[in-house]
């Protein structure tokens, strides 16, 4: 095979770096034979916006749930890259609607997804087909969250390694047509090692490789004895959060599971990176002071940009 | 039993109007034992906030999914129910959180939740803890949102009869530590049958009373062909809305099972009030123009704000 790869490779054309790009795969045969392609939640579409020309140079994606901090995240990645302009001018691309918030630093896209599997699922379909539209290629994702911490202490970021479901299964169950379907949600190990190799590279920055639980809710789900309804005890709570440890599971979230799904379906790149604002062991109510967590939200962002220096040969 | 009934009355004290009223039923021994309730979504909290006094005389409470929506339905009760004051000046209750937001108006209540079923049920659970740590009872909930219309003209609404999953069957299945509950989704149908009298009232507005299938995801798991993943054929998204119309379904949308297993289970009347933006059968894409989806988006608000004028007597 060694012999016949540059013979395959001229089959592709003459350029050859062409062919190894790692381009987004839509699983759709529908979508390329659609005269317009309306991306209703961006409020972007193929017709009245030229998406090559807006998205073509995007290699890193960024989302997280809060609109605000995501913006944050858009100003901070500016300022690092040190780009050219007023970090504070950043405009929402997505602008014309109020369901998810959109600003382009660079190669750098920052994007909000709202909480919860359906918000975030969403999101991604249109994220995806935007970056296959835009012909766009070797696309890094990354999802910047919060989190409660399973037996570790708050502040804690965790990068994850699989992403598990309430029965801490690595696994996304979709309902396609009325009908389960099954998909994995392994995540890229390349990708985890070099963010935890870029954590010892920070000062004072705890952060773990382990696996993520996903919920579909945060009371019930997550064993909370403090929402409207609860039909436990703090011992039963306890038994699950010691079952979910054992089973590798050391943060909390409701995103990660479709995400890991949608893209490794789709052939992109992708890591969880969420900080822990309290442990579950302890407790239920987030009840740190402000500025306490709003430092802790900023760890997976100061990771993140890390990376991207590195990657970019920002850092030596 | 009549003739026990004043006895009973009795029992309870002097006030037999405050033994008939209809508490909001949270259904959790913890939560009355807890020296403070944080509200985390809200950025709300039992001893920094005087929660009975800001929200004691709250009446009605309308949710949905966009923030803007939301805020403009605010500023459109606060019109109709001519209180005093600026409508443009309304202010949002939880401004320090960019999760949700809040608008106060007389004895209406207008909170926005995010799109999908996790992001609506985080918000309700601390809603239904609003309300009960603020005293509030005979409260009514309403859910107005949009949806895709099944065999319906665009812009037609759906008050909803039974709220279905995708498999058209009237519950929502919840997980509690890592097991599967299901809970009834039965809407209240006297506040169906008055909503459907409210529509007769008004002048061209097309209504009707139907199931509402709620679902996880807007393209696989509503039978779209034009996400980024799409597994299956013309024929076969035309058979499942085919079967979706035939076991009484007439929109979809993405929060009404919660919303309705919850409200129930707290002993909340509740109603879903959605406009189809578009007919399924005849497409996926969401392609009407900006001024006609923002008319249609109106529709569930002003069937609302007739209710609530008739039901406070502004309407004879």
């Amino acid at each position: 095979t060694a012999v016949m790869a540059p013979i395959l490779l001229n089959c592709m054309g003459n350029d050859q770096n062409e062919y190894i790009k790692q381009q987004v795969q839509v699983k759709n045969p529908y979508l390329d034979t659609m005269e317009e392609d309306i991306l209703y939640h961006f409020n972007l579409s193929t017709k009245t916006h030229n998406l090559p020309e807006m998205f073509g140079d995007i290699k890193f994606v960024c989302v997280g749930g809060s609109s605000n901090r995501m913006k944050a995240f858009a100003q901070f990645i500016h300022q690092e890259l040190k780009l050219p302009g007023n970090p504070e001018e950043i405009k929402d691309i997505c602008e014309g609607t109020d369901r998810y918030c959109m600003y382009k630093v660079g190669p750098v896209l920052s994007i909000s997804h709202g909480m919860g599997v359906p918000s975030i699922s969403i999101m991604l379909h249109e994220l995806i087909k935007l970056l296959h539209h835009a012909h766009c290629h070797d696309v890094v994702l990354f999802r910047l969250g919060t989190s409660g911490g399973v037996g570790l202490a708050p502040g804690t970021v965790v990068i994850t390694d699989k992403a598990v479901d309430y029965s801490f299964c690595p696994r996304f169950e979709q309902v396609v047509l009325g009908k389960v379907i099954t998909r994995s949600t392994e995540l890229d190990e390349g990708v985890a090692s070099e963010l935890l190799q870029c954590s010892s590279e920070l000062q004072n920055f705890p952060a773990v490789i382990g696996n993520t639980m996903c919920t579909h809710d945060f009371y019930e789900g997550q064993g909370r004895l403090d929402g409207a309804l609860c039909s436990f005890s703090h011992g039963e709570k306890m038994e699950y959060l010691r079952r979910a440890y054992e089973a590798g599971v050391r943060n909390i979230e409701m995103e990660s599971t479709v995400f890991a799904a949608m893209c490794r379906v789709c052939g992109l790149k992708a890591a969880v990176i969420c900080v822990t604002l309290l442990n579950r062991f302890e407790g239920d109510q987030i009840a740190s002071p402000h500025d306490v967590l709003l430092e802790y939200q900023q760890r997976p962002q100061i990771l993140v940009s890390h990376f991207i220096k590195k990657r970019l040969g920002n850092i030596v």
